[in-house]
This record gives C-alpha cells, structure tokens and sequence, in this order.
C-alpha cells in the first residue's frame, strides 16, 4: 500500500490536470439546454475508467440522464465496496457574481476554482485515481471495487432508486462509500453520520388574468405578491419556528449524546456568520447554530418572482406571483408527509380571489448511520492516519436522498468520507477545491480500502 | 365648427393609418435601449405639427428625453389652452402574452392593438387632428393653442417641472386640457375631476453576502426571501388598510356628496372583477370597488424578486431579495412624505442580521379639481353633444402628476377629458384603443375648443 501511496503523491500534477478537463463540461443537469454535456461527462468517466483497465465500465441510459457503472472485482472472498458519487453540477448562476467562467478551471495557490470542483466531480475522481494508485502499482486490490456514478443528483436523483431497484444484483456489496460531504473544518476530519431530508416546492398565486395598471385597479384587485408574502410570512413564528401544523411531528430530535459532541466541536458560531457577510446566526429558539444547520429540519424560500423585475418604475398590479420553497427534513419526517402539509397550508390560507398552483419539484429522506460498524471504524482509522488526529462523527445538512435508498433497497450502510470544506462554496459563485484536500482524500480512500478489506 | 366635425369624419381612415405610422415608434422612455426610439417619436411629432401649418414646433432637449411643444397663436384676445400628453409608452413585457408584436399595430373591428395605442399616443394624436379639421376647413381658430406633450409620463416625468418652472410665460395660458384618461364606460362620457398621487420605492435586504447552499446554512442564516417576505406582509392588516405609521394622516376622506356621486354611477363591480378574471373585488374595508380604486390610497407590490428563479429545483439560500413597491396617493398625501414614512417602516423592522437598500424610484401629487369652472362646463357641454347624455364628474385612480405641476407652477386648472376604458389594457398586454373613441375625441375636442372660446 506503501507504494499506492507515493504513487499518487508523485502523480499529482498530472491528475489536477485531468480533472480540469472533466471540470470544463457544463454537466448542468436541472437544465435541458446541458443534456448532451451531461452525457460527455458521462462518457469522459467510461472512457477514463477503460483507461485504467476495467473493462466493465459504461454509461447506461435512464430515462434521465446516464448513469456511469464500473465495476472491478478481484476476489469473490473479499469484501466489496460500491463507491456512489456524481458527475453532474449544480447550475452556475448567477453568472456575474463569478470571478472567472465556472466551466474553465483556474488554479489559484492550492484551490481550484470551478463549478463541480467540490460538488462532486473533484471528490469523485479521487476514487478513481486511488484505485489507479493500485492499478498502477501492481498492489493487490484489498477489497471488490464498483462504481455508481450518477448525473441527476443535483436533479433529484430522479431515475436512480428505480435504477437501484432494476440492478440490486449487479449492485450487492457490502458497504457503499460516498465522498460529497465536507471536513469539520481544515486539516480537521470528520465522518457524516446523519443527513437531512429534502421537500421541495414551487407555488404559483395567480390573481387577476393579466398585469393590470395599479392605478385602475389598486384598492380593488388583491394583489398576489402582496399574498404570496404574506402565505410566506406566515410560515414561521418569531422563534423561527416552522408554524405548518404537524411539521414536528415525526421529528427524533437530538440526544443528550449527540447535543454533547457537536458541542465538543471545534466551531465558531460568530465566524461561521462573519465568513458569510452577516453578523451572527439566527437559528430555531433552543438550539444553537450548529444544531440548527445539521440536525433540525428548516424551511427557506430558494426563489421568488412575480410582476415587472426590470429597471424603473413600472406601476403593475401583477397577476401572479411564484416561490420556491424546500425544507431540509431530518428522521423521521419524510418528504411526502411534509410536501402534503406545505398543500394544505397553501390551500387553506390562499385568498379567495385567487387560484393555487402547487408543484411538487422532489424530496429526500433524513438518514442516520450507526458509527460502530467496521465500515465507519475503518473509515476512522484511514483519516486518522492521513490527518493525524481521530474524525469527529458529524451530521451533515445537505441532503443525499440515494443514502436512504441505499438503506432500503440494497440494505446497505453507507460511509460519508468527504473532503468538502464550507468555503468550498458549492452551489455557489466561484465554487473551489483544495489540492491539498484532494491528496488528502486519495490518500484516505486508499488506506480505507485496505483496512476495510482486512477487517 | 360644422365644417371641422365633417372633415373630421371624412378624413378618419388618414388619421388612423398616420396614428398607427405614430404607434410603431418604440418609445419606451424607462428603457435605455430606446433612447433614440423615443427621439424618433418626438421629430414624428414635430413634422407632422409643421404638415399642419404649425410655425413654432419643436422637439426642445432635456437632461432625459425631448419634450415637443408647439404653438398657433391667433388673437391675444382669445382665451389660451395648453394641451398637455405624453408620446412615451409603457415597457411592453410579458411579450409572450401578445397577440401580435406590440409595435406592428394590428386593426381588429373597430379596435387597433398596440404599445400606446391608448395610453397616450392615440389621444395625444386626437388633438393634432381636432386642429387639422379647424385649419384645413379654413374654420377660424376659436382660442390660441399650445402644445407640450413629454416623453417621460411613464418614468416619473422627471425633466418635466424644471422645464415647466423654466419656460413659465411660453406655457402661459388659462386652462390645460389633457385626454389621458378613460371614459366611464362604453358610450358613457366623464369628467375626471380627481387624480390619485404616486409613491413608488424599491426595497433590497441583503443578508449573505453570496447565495449559500442551504444544506449547509438552513438553519441558522436568516434568509432575505423569507424576511423581505415577512415585511411585505406587515404593510397591511386584515382589513386591507396600510399598516404603515401615519400612512392615513393627511388623506382627505370623500365626503358624502362625493360618496353619494360615485355610488349613482352605474358601475358593476362583480362585472368588473370577472372582466380581469377574479370572482370579486376586495377592497379595504368601509369602502366600495370604486372607491377604493380611484378614491383611496393603496399599497402595492410591482415586482419582487431574489434567488433562484429558473426552471428546476437550487437548493439556494439566497443572498437577497428585492421588492418594487408603489402607493396610490390621495390629496393631501405627499410623496415625499409617504416615501419616507414606507423608508421608516423597513429601516424599524429590517432584521438586524440584514442590510436594507432603499431607493426612491419616483413620485407624484394627487389632485382634485374645481368642478365648476367655465372650463368644466365647456368640457361637459362638448361632450354631452357628443355622446348625447351628461358626463359623469368621476374619479380617477391613476397618476397625471403633472396636473398637480400645472396647479402649482403655472396657477393652471386641468380639464381631464378623456377617451379610453378599463378594457383597453393599458400598461397590459394587448393594449388598444378604439377607432369609434377616436373620432368621439376628436369631435369632442372640437366642441370644446368652440364653447371654451366662446365662454
């Protein structure tokens, strides 16, 4: 293992380089414009994979956008490890606020800035390139390798329980290995033992038929902004709590364990907010920020648009109004029950004078790992050994629904090593990955393998 | 006069196809991109004043755009009317709810489609007329004619009172006629004796100081949707009134008689609200459909807008989020006074974790005109010849904040005579304006000059 270990020191340059060409393809999957680079992703991952020797490896066609398998297995007496990740990335906009194009990698010191970079192209091709530290190495493989890398996640991961359904066979394993969570902080590792859920929708007041002159119709029509803001403010209470009736219901809330190990964390409340532009957190009354970003369930507008958005002074009565609304849900609220009870609070509170439209846009399951299983004890002592100091067990709060597939459809645990920092900026303009992290990553990953394999 | 009604009837279908060479011009005046559009549309005006024999016409240059004045004196001791319109036009989006292209007028029956057709390009292009049909029949002028017609109404007419204060005895004169505003109904002749004022603002809270995932921040960062949302909601109570401190303290309430006027008109409000596709009008509580939008101030919301907006599903939580809102004054509200009032109201209860950005986009007087001058009485008499019944003295709920300018820089009463209807659609899709209004206009425009001069 000695050796897969240096080999990929030694080789870093030329992997950085590699990724850039993966990073340069707008895999933007939520948009239709980005189908075929959704599919040159896709391809670049075969055609990377048969590169290194595996000669199982293809993009298979869903419904969706291509699924990329690969499979490796050496040992029917060993172990496998099926490595989930995705190759597709989150939409770039707004596009102003980048200080270069999102799809042309730029290196600055040890970060690389691009969109996908972190979320998850670069912490996918680290998997590739420590089993390349075997392959080229000619060090035994410790364990069955497969490969399910999606292109939807950031879509919803639509097309892939029924993929997971449709494959349980081509699938089995043993554990599933995902690399698209962050570090605690830097040089401070951590493993994810809990995520949230995902509700998310979009609602639509429609009023008057069209826009109308505010001065012919002001004081007469009720104006669907005015009431989509007004449905929206009603949403929480002043302790930023969701005020959906049910909406805690299911909720498991903390243990005293759990509220005692985040608070053991290495985590500055005050330049957490600082890092962001904003003075302090706000966060459900009760729990503190950490809490309240991990392991509380949320409700936040993503978007709303309605009426003239140009420049100047347009004197409209719009006729509709649109926001978009998620929630990150934790155990064991489910993305159904929550959608629903969004509806019915959208019905019962919608002004008369107007029509309800309500899309339903996807959801999620919460999920929590049992941190004792030799999984996550290999995964302790692979980071350990590349960072010097024992993991911190975390909850995340992103969402990675296929976790909870994985659970029900495979009967798989799942073990979240990712390499992510929050100043990564996912999802956000100007999107970087740390060199430093990607190392550190193939490093972990390689170590993984062989103590999984031993165990 | 027989002789200018007759050549006005004649000459109909030359007046419309000028009118539509008029309404092809896009001079939208907020836009910056048609800043020679709307020059274009001020020298179309100025040439076809000197067609009709106009020695003083001229397209006089402002900080923002021209405004078109032209002149005919006669005889000194004839009285002086100054008509005033406006040649700019509303930005024509949504585009795809038109029919047809907002600046190819389409003729449909007895009415023609386009950007302005209505608002105020075509009753503008009736006073030109009603003075052709005067010269060309060698009929003696009845008074001396002044015309200012600017290219700013639909953006605040900013350049408009400086030009006013600066050219105060070019404009003198005894009364200001204006045709900018709608007929009661069909074949239903008015007198708009009221105006309402405007306030209008543009509201951003900015919290992060980029969009964050909200996987990673929902939950312990406030999100300016979510917040802006809230304070939109708390601009009205429960019964539709403004909320804002002191927002109600300088209106001058209608008194009896004025209530007793505007309810014997036959106005239909369940009609009214079923001809823009609502199943009723709400309006604040205690008073009618009718006066609440033409006799009461009002707040509404324009536009908003902030984070994600495209199609799919961002799991943003947005850095922003904007809101244009504009208040429909009554005398004796001033727009200073209500936009610092609205300016208080968001600085008191903008979160602390938020910074507000506030801009005063533009604002404008209410008026309330004596219905008892000669100037009226001529005004009612033309049109009655006309239309065969009485005008109503109406109400009217938009904003011509220049006839307060005129009032109170020039000591100039306004007579508002004008020729369109709610279904026009002004600052709609589909604007439009009929061919049967037209020629009334002109006719009534006509009379007008005969029985003010006489008077």
């Amino acid at each position: 293992m000695e050796k897969a270990l240096e080999y990929a020191l030694r080789h870093q340059e030329e992997f950085i380089s590699q990724m850039e060409d993966l990073l340069r393809i707008p895999s933007v999957s939520t948009d239709p414009a980005h189908k075929q680079d959704v599919i040159d992703a896709a391809d670049w991952l075969v055609s990377h994979f048969k590169g290194l020797g595996f000669e199982t490896a293809e993009a298979i066609p869903t419904e969706g956008h291509p699924i990329v398998f690969a499979e490796m297995a050496v040992d029917p007496a060993l172990p496998t490890v099926l490595v989930y990740g995705h190759y597709d990335v989150q939409p770039p906009d707004p596009l102003e606020l980048w200080d270069s194009p999102p799809f042309e990698p730029v290196r600055k010191g040890n970060l690389i800035y691009a969109r996908g970079a972190a979320d998850d192209k670069g912490q996918v091709f680290m998997h590739l390139k420590a089993v390349e530290a075997y392959l080229k190495t000619g060090t035994a493989l410790p364990v069955n390798l497969k490969y399910m890398i999606e292109g939807e996640e950031e879509n919803g991961s639509t097309h892939l329980p029924g993929f997971i359904k449709a494959n349980e066979e081509r699938l089995a394993a043993d554990v599933v290995l995902v690399s698209d969570t962050a570090l605690f902080g830097p040089g401070v590792p951590s493993i994810t033992y809990g995520l949230r859920g995902l509700a998310y929708v979009e609602v639509t007041l429609t009023g008057p038929d069209r826009d109308l002159h505010s001065g012919i119709y002001g004081g007469a029509i009720e104006n669907p902004v005015n009431a989509l803001a007004r449905l929206i403010a009603g949403l929480h209470d002043e302790h930023h709590r969701v005020t959906i009736p049910g909406f805690y219901d299911n909720v498991i809330d903390l243990t005293p364990e759990e509220r005692e190990g985040l608070g053991a964390l290495p985590f500055d409340a005050a330049e957490w907010a600082r890092d962001v532009g904003v003075d302090h957190m706000t966060t459900e009354a009760g729990y503190t920020a950490l809490e309240g970003a991990t392991a509380r369930p949320t409700l936040d507008c993503n978007g709303i648009w309605g009426g003239y958005t140009g420049e100047g002074a347009k004197t409209v009565l719009p006729s509709k109004a649109s926001v978009k609304i998620s929630c990150r849900l934790v155990p064991n609220q489910t993305p159904e029950e929550i959608t629903e009870k969004i509806r019915l609070y959208f019905e019962r509170h919608t002004p008369k004078s107007m029509k309800l439209s309500f899309r339903d846009l996807h959801g999620g399951y919460g999920v929590l790992v049992d941190t004792k299983s030799p999984a996550m004890s290999s995964a302790q002592d692979a980071m350990e050994a590349v960072y010097g100091m024992k993991p911190f067990f975390v909850r995340g709060g992103g969402s990675i629904p296929v976790v909870a597939d994985f659970k029900k459809l495979l009967g798989l645990d799942t073990v979240l090593m990712g390499f992510g920092l929050d100043s990564d900026a996912i999802h956000s303009p100007n999107e970087s990955f740390g060199i430093d992290r990607f190392q550190e990553g193939i490093q972990s990953i390689i170590r993984f393998l062989k103590l999984y394999g031993a165990s």
